[in-house]
């Protein structure tokens, strides 16, 4: 057998061969053996061309009006749309997440959502706030940055957050910016074949050249340069922990804005009280949550605080059962199975005691059995920041506290998270417990919850998909959530005295569509000035 | 004489004697002599009681509603005005910034009414975005961080960005937070005084203890501490580029945001129908733009592109008249004067020429000659860096180009600033020139003008002051201008099907207070759900 051809990369104007300084070989995590595809890993010399490239796609951006954005999006949406039985094959070889209805059901129609409705936001204007103040003279308005906006996509959504198609993706061109797509490497096929037809939508909408390129790796050093580099804007990055960091590190020491998912175990309250009177529902409701895509949900139940009791210990026995029935899916790669076996390693070596699973197989390909791991909430305040190591995957700790003021504490003793949900009773039984710890969870997360488990993120314009560090790396941003998640990858640009016909369209004295919302002397209102 | 008193630090819920490292004597810069006040450094062990404190009132806080925030703001803007001969009267010996017009004219009236904006702002709450969305079920809002803020002001407004009564005060107040104020050592006794009006007005309107509390200095390790520890919520700093990025270092690796104020030269373009139709009212406005408070303003025009030819020259001769002429002011203090000569020096060294001015002294106090540079456009572009040394002060460069490419290439090198201007003729002579400068220096600053001096910051709902790192840390984010500077401190918190009456009172159904504007289902509205 010959060797396989290295994959090209899209830079500037064309996908063309790498200057690869070396490669690596596509996995399909089912079988545990390579796809047969081998991708590039880019020079410093690729990088800091794509950089150039992208710096100079963001300065023609400036004269490209918003409707050929949106026109864009609009475009590609459709494509993808056309060629979904091609994504969803390769994405399902890829990842093993199942193509029904995982991947075509549920994922290709939000991505492609996603990019109508970032469409809807660049034609429409209301994300960039625009503001006018007559008496002063003052406008101004969140307009794009300076240099490409690179984005990092995690190995868990191959369409939703993917790097050339998903949601950092369309904020940011969204809100005029070039985008630099890093494709995670656990899916690189995928992301070839969006950005193949990203490159023909930016032609056919008449994007400048350069305004969305895709590389796929680099070294250390090379991957610091991307996110620091005099010339590159700013980074979305959605990954594991340690390589985010490393990345944040260097954005920051550049001064550049980096915008980070690094880790959440979303601690799920359930009081006694919805306990009591419908446990049974909760132990489906629990597991399911927590099984769904084999546990590997950025919002995944990976911590559940309950108070000691006979309700609680068959809640713990019921659970126990069904993920020991449960089929055991097939994790996203070899790493991620490494990772939790590590991970659940960690947790009972600091005194976590297993209480079904902790081991590999079980599944096909690479995998792990369902695992649910509990600790005494006493136990689990000697090292809270041990007993706080994600188990990414299918994998859970349940924390029982003695009583509500333990609960209490192992809130306090969390680090910040994505997402945290309390259960209570549907009357008023848990209502002085939950006016004890609300206050607690509500400032450790982004998305707060009532009866309800946190995986399922809506794209809403209320949707918070963010919260305190190390969740993220800033608490008042969204990844989710448009028109919010524009505002991430924008500068706010004021406008002094400026004269009326230099000024952008949103901030002129007539609305340029009659449907942004503009903050005019204090009104909020769609109406010319 | 007996060794003076030290003064009091405001821990907790009353002024008490320090626990200090050391101390420092307050100075006078008219006189360079000591005031006879000193003042702690407090000690690691003081900071971490005063972060802890901060922590645990900022919990406090999440029970306090808005209107008690707002009256405490109301009651404080009182009490300053009724003690405005007192706090003048410190600040000028502090600063030797006149009392008027600056002090009593200008900077007390600003300080008031943004303390009076922030208390309307907190009151009515549109600045938090509130956004609901029925049909998802969920509801956003921006609420206050767990921990205390800590706020640096500069030295160069004692009033208006001082750390206790200023602009970063009053955002991290309105928006919910407790303050930690680290006085500016060159006014640390207006601090103090403002301190104590605020803890009067904290006790009046029933603030928790700790709410606001007032530290004066510590050592550099101390001061990493206090952006970093794990119990703080962000930081506002505006100062020194130096001291600047230590801290941004420390609370960048702790996830803790920090929003900077660090340094600005602030172009100002002049195009040649501008030069030519009012060559002699440009000479009058720039001269006083830039000598305005011995040109410590952090919107000081310090760089000037000009084109080469006659009206130039003149241009620049009547400056140098105009600035030989003028008084001297006095410095804000010792470490201006020298950082000013060090930045003189440093300029004409790479290659800038002197045209007047470039001495110490000619005033009274810490004092510096009037002072302008000038250089060639080559000359600016054979090391941009170095040509763009801050000279805080009375001292301006100006950069004569070539021609228009020149002048392109010179706005291209520039780092970020918080203002750049073009001025042009009023008639179309110079809108080729403007189409072809303007989305260069468009993406370099926070606020571009038309025609008119960057000093004077409006408190205006449409202000940006801010821009692209190192003028701030983040292109996003504004100091000056409610609501949006309270956005800064801030965590974006999102509920999911929480149950109505457990919402907080901006996303009831029904609007707290008929005023806040709210974005429901995609529509600005003041009106209850």
């Amino acid at each position: 057998m010959s060797s396989p051809q290295v994959q090209p990369v899209l830079v500037g104007a064309d996908f063309r061969a790498s200057d690869a300084s070396s490669t690596f070989a596509a996995d399909n995590p089912s079988t545990r053996e390579p796809t047969g595809e081998v991708y590039p890993v880019s020079s410093r010399k690729e990088v800091e061309e794509v950089v150039r490239v992208g710096h100079r796609a963001s300065l023609a951006l400036r004269d490209v009006p918003a409707e050929t954005i949106a026109k864009f999006l609009d475009l590609y949406a459709g494509r993808i749309e056309a060629d979904r039985g091609a994504l969803v094959d390769k994405a399902n070889i890829e990842s093993a997440l199942p193509k029904r209805p995982r991947l075509d059901d549920v994922e290709l129609p939000r991505t492609i959502n996603q990019l109508r409705a970032a469409a809807e936001a660049a034609r429409e204007g209301s994300w960039a706030l625009p503001t006018i103040d007559t008496k002063a003279g003052i406008r101004s308005v969140y307009g794009a940055l300076e240099g490409a906006v690179t984005v990092f996509g995690p190995n868990n959504f191959p369409f939703a957050f993917n790097s050339a198609a998903g949601g950092d993706f369309a904020a940011a061109v969204a809100s005029g910016n070039a985008v630099i797509a890093k494709a995670n490497t656990s899916h690189p096929g995928t992301t070839r074949l969006f950005a193949e037809h990203a490159l023909a939508a930016a032609r056919a909408a008449g994007l400048p050249e350069g305004a969305i390129q895709l590389i796929y790796r680099t070294d250390h050093e090379t991957g610091k340069l991307l996110v620091s580099h005099p010339q590159v804007a700013a980074t979305g990055y959605t990954g594991a922990r340690g390589a985010g960091l490393v990345l944040k590190e260097a954005a920051d020491k550049a001064g550049k804005p980096i915008y980070l998912e690094l880790s959440s175990i979303n601690p799920v309250v359930i009081l006694p009280g919805a306990l009591k009177s419908r446990g049974a529902e909760l132990v489906d409701e629990f597991s399911g949550s927590a099984l769904m895509g084999t546990g590997q949900f950025c919002t995944n139940p990976g911590l559940l605080v309950l108070l000691a009791g006979d309700e609680t210990e068959t809640f713990v026995a019921k659970v126990k059962d069904k993920f020991a029935a449960a089929p055991v899916g097939t994790l996203l790669g070899k790493s991620v199975e490494d990772r939790l076996d590590h991970a659940v390693g960690a947790l009972t070596k600091a005194g976590a005691e297993l209480v079904t699973g902790g081991i590999r197989g079980g599944g096909k390909g690479y995998c792990y059995a369902n695992t649910i791991l509990k600790v005494t909430g006493a136990r689990f305040l000697a090292n809270p920041p041990a007993m706080q190591e994600e188990a990414f995957g299918n994998a859970s700790l349940f924390v029982i506290a003695a009583n509500l003021e333990e609960a209490a504490a192992v809130l306090s003793s969390l680090e910040g998270n994505l997402t945290g949900a309390v259960y209570s009773d549907a009357g008023g039984a848990d209502e002085g417990a939950y006016r004890r710890l609300e206050p607690i969870l509500r400032r450790k997360v982004g998305r707060l919850l009532n009866d309800k488990m946190p995986t399922g993120v809506a794209v809403s314009p209320a949707m918070n998909h963010g919260g305190p560090y190390p969740a993220t790396g800033h608490p008042g941003f969204t990844a989710v959530g448009i028109p919010a998640s524009l505002r991430r990858f924008a500068a706010l640009h004021c406008y002094d005295a400026v004269r009326e016909p230099r000024l952008p369209a949103l901030l002129r004295n007539k609305s340029p569509n009659g449907k942004v919302w503009r903050y005019i002397d204090g009104v909020f209102t769609q109406a010319d000035l």
